[in-house]
């Protein structure tokens, strides 16, 4: 970071936990750095770190040309930015407030429509750690607008930018928690079937560790076959997963250990058999997810 | 492998998909190899390659000091080896029929009641992989037997000893193939959401790699609260979570995405929620996992 950028001010509007922690990530890297919060005495401790305390969000928004917005929901956005003696025109917005990939769209053709450049956001990280290279912030919206404020923004972590439209942000986001859940629940239903044999947790999560960064290594080449619409079972056909299914329902059932996850597991396997794909590999359940429960 | 070991001989009993594999690895790696198989033709290429085909299972079994045994299921197991004719006592049996963790317990009970030694495997590998480092064949049972064997085990893949309990086997394979699913379903889940703003499957998979195997990463440390039975939210806490998870069902309902797995994630996390955990950590959900369903 050259002093150039390090002198770029930056104003921050919302000051949860999340936001403290992102103005407090910036002063640390020495921007000059306004903030806004409805109760001001959240910008206390700020204030006391070199922040300045903006008197209105309209002065806040004129006092720095990056504003990174971090409110409850997008309705509070709108409250205080849509509101009169508010003028968005000419900074830019940079929404790391969560919300769905329609609520992004539906902002940046609001900041269109009031002259603003505006980026969508979302923070794959708690509030400690920002300021971090483990905090991953992802963004969506138009490049040069990313680019143009990247190097401000690397103040808050490893921030990345996931294409034009501002919903992707948002999809990558849940995308990701999901993996994230999914790899975490899947990691308690195994120990919880070890414990019935006496396995500490311990014993068992680095085998679970190994097999989740194993099969994370198949899904480049998984993917392939998802976007050639072509499913040849070359390593191991559906109906042949299908019976281990079983296995893992009946272990689960007969050890008193929850079985509802093994149990859509084979359920959505099931359907995908149903449907005549029972000789294909795995990947081919994408038909299945891409679409809405049947019955 | 040493001149010794590369000359033990080893019967091969079930020459299906996997039991043919089985054989030519052990062919392949120079070592005297029995087969049998109810259908004596699917001995043909191995003997071929050089195995002798045993007439009658008594035979196979008296013909080496090892025997490995991979059959459809168990009650396959004992009509043969339990037959009239048919004599254990002595020899090492590895068995790596699919099963459960009880099946397992029996068999090795039953093996010692017939004065064999036993050792129960589960191959978490396709045929093709058989004999390559990428094939893991995991074994439970005494750690001697184990020990015994391990060089002439160790020409199927990688070969790992669990513990004395023979159940363990089978317990860590249906464990590590529901962590498998469960990243391939939670893959399919992102993959279908990100093609609804045209993000094809090659473009996301990276991101999903990344993040899976980060979590994997966690694991570990997740495990020590497991054990300690004490979950301080020191990254986040299960009610911050849990909203989450309702935006992930929402994003997903709204773009036509199914939703079922998003919708349990959040069903499991509720009911430790209810249950006051609310304040703590994701892995407090090892309550949750290791019951059977409620209600």
């Amino acid at each position: 970071m050259n002093d150039n950028t390090a002198h770029t001010p930056v104003t921050v509007i919302g000051l949860g936990l999340m936001g403290q922690a992102l103005a407090g990530a910036f002063l640390k890297a020495g921007h000059p750095t306004t903030v806004w919060n409805r109760t001001s005495a959240k910008a206390a401790p700020l204030v006391a770190a070199g922040a300045r305390s903006a008197p209105t969000v309209g002065d806040a928004l004129t006092a720095s040309p990056l504003t990174v917005v971090c409110l409850t929901d997008y309705d509070a956005v709108y409250e205080l930015l849509d509101a009169e003696g508010v003028e968005p025109a000419g900074t830019t917005l940079v929404n790391l407030t969560s919300g769905s990939s329609g609520e992004a769209r539906t902002a940046a053709a609001w900041a269109k429509r009031r002259g603003a450049r505006y980026l969508d956001g979302a923070i794959m990280a708690v509030p400690p750690g920002i300021g971090t290279a483990d905090a991953v912030i992802l963004h969506s919206g138009p490049e040069e607008v990313f680019e143009a404020h990247a190097p401000t923004l690397g103040a808050l972590g490893t921030v990345t930018h996931l294409g034009e439209d501002p919903g992707l942000a948002s999809l990558y986001d849940v995308a990701g928690l999901a993996m994230m859940w999914s790899v975490l629940n899947a990691w308690l239903q195994g120990t919880a079937l070890l414990a019935t044999a006496g396995v500490d947790a311990v014993t068992y999560a680095p085998f679970a560790r190994h097999i989740a960064a194993g099969v994370a290594d198949w899904l480049p080449g998984y993917a392939e076959q998802i976007d050639k619409g072509s499913f040849p079972a070359e390593v191991s056909a559906l109906e042949t997963d299908a019976r281990a299914m079983d296995h893992l329902i009946e272990e689960s059932e007969t050890l008193g250990v929850n079985a509802e996850l093994p149990r859509l597991i084979k359920a959505m396997a099931a359907r995908a058999i149903a449907a005549g794909h029972g000789g294909e590999q795995y990947p081919v359940l994408i038909e299945e997810f891409g679409k809405p429960q049947e019955g």
